[in-house]
């Protein structure tokens, strides 16, 4: 067995050992980077998939004993349980940095003492897959993971968080938490809703006539209905703001089809295509 | 040389060899459905691409030489220019069934005299590239082709198009054009609009922090600018109605996350998904 110093980390504990738990856990394995790594989960079954699949090297389902000692603590649970799992992990291992995978940040925050040592994470994979046995070594790689240190983080962990991530392949962005909650509201958050009203208003019997187009638009409209319910519940009011920039946009090409416009509605089309035409695929 | 009657169609004439009509000659020919298949249409180096991978036996430049003695003329140009072509071949091929390929229908049969024999179809295959280049004989295999018959339509000219769908590979599925141009309002045009207006409304320096979720959801919005504007504004009375049924769907969901009503949020989000769900991927 290698030594202790071959490693970056000597115990990091991972709270939810789910799609992105568990791939986290196999990244860090695949890179030598952590001596070991205690998955931690309510379930027994979870536990023992993400230790077959090689994510872990021990398991618990006992969060105090689990996370005891880490210097690492990644909270990889629905949103709804982050705070009070920071907290329990704070009183359970003082000596740890803590951070999450959550898809807001200002409300953890918020739920916080300001001495907590803790920075918020947010990988940005896109990938509605869910289960430790669909865990991933490369999830990260090329992703973008948006960290949101406070004015009270100590740069030192700031710099550790940072190569926690850019370890994995990650692109690293830092960013406050409102900010980061703005953000995901425009790219992630409201999609999501647009996505799932495009679906709800589709009739049965259309969609199996449909096609690409239809199938694109509304493919993450298939997530989990719990997970996203909370999700948009904790970003509320940047997700209406951004619903409310949404419909102003949409007002404009409602009203070109309306007038027959077809140089207005050939102009707004072409400015779409524009920032679409930024990324590909 | 095989004899003619080896063939179920002596000559077919396809008017605008780009994506969808090259693929139309790729698969006639790879299956020999058709003895000869001559492209027509404005551009001599688009016509000659076709030939260069297989699309047409032969090409012309003028549409009244081209489809001269054709047994069936497909007319794969843009929804503006169907009507005057369908005119245009009726009088050059007056033996020849018509049918084009367009995004609309109860505009195109509004336009014409009861009188010619075309009845319209809609392959929809959801494929955004464009160009004889991307001709792919595989192209309708296991897709849907609306045609869209009236009243005057004769029997023999209904089967006729039926085959020649089926022998492609497609899934032919009849309605009016009232009822056709309804449900693509609904799998196709309004998804586009939404699409378009979700790009539009996100700000530039956020689209390099998206991943699949905004990236499926706007895919669509690539699209040629110039064409779709044709498409939405030949459909805009059902494109409308389409868009207040939407419009109807998302006030339900601003409402939930408005007054945090997690329940209600799930039960839209689970209704969505399931709609979602009865197709893959």
């Amino acid at each position: 067995m290698p030594t202790t110093s071959k490693y970056t980390w000597n115990k990091i504990a991972i709270v939810g050992v789910g799609l992105i738990g568990g791939s986290i856990g196999l990244a860090l394995r695949k890179r030598r980077l952590a001596k070991e790594i205690v998955g931690i989960g309510r379930r027994a079954a979870s536990l023992a998939t993400a230790k077959r699949v090689g994510s872990i090297t021990a398991s618990s389902t006992n969060l105090a004993k689990g996370v005891a000692d880490a210097d690492l603590v990644v909270i990889c649970t629905p949103v709804d349980c982050i705070v009070e799992q920071v907290q329990l992990v704070a009183s359970a291992a003082p000596g740890a940095l803590i951070t999450d995978v959550g898809s807001t940040k200002a409300n953890i925050v918020a739920g916080l003492d300001r001495t907590i040592r803790f920075i918020g994470s947010h990988p940005i994979t896109g990938n509605e897959k869910r289960g430790p046995q669909h865990a991933a070594a490369d999830l990260f790689v090329n992703r973008t993971v948006i960290i949101t240190p406070s004015d009270d983080s100590r740069p030192g962990d700031v710099r550790q968080l940072k190569k926690l991530w850019s370890s994995l392949g990650a692109k690293v962005v830092s960013m406050s938490a409102d900010e980061h909650d703005r953000v995901v509201a425009g790219i992630s958050h409201l999609p999501h809703l647009l996505a799932s009203a495009i679906a709800a208003a589709t009739p049965d019997r259309y969609v199996t006539l449909s096609a690409g187009g239809w199938q694109d638009t509304t493919r993450i409209a298939a997530g989990d209905p719990a997970l996203w319910r909370q999700i948009l519940l904790a970003n509320r009011d940047h997700l209406l703001t951004a619903l409310d920039q949404f419909d102003e946009r949409l007002a404009a090409f409602r009203s070109a089809v309306e007038r027959q416009d077809a140089v207005a509605l050939e102009q707004l089309l072409t400015a779409a295509k524009k920032i679409r035409d930024a990324v590909t695929p």
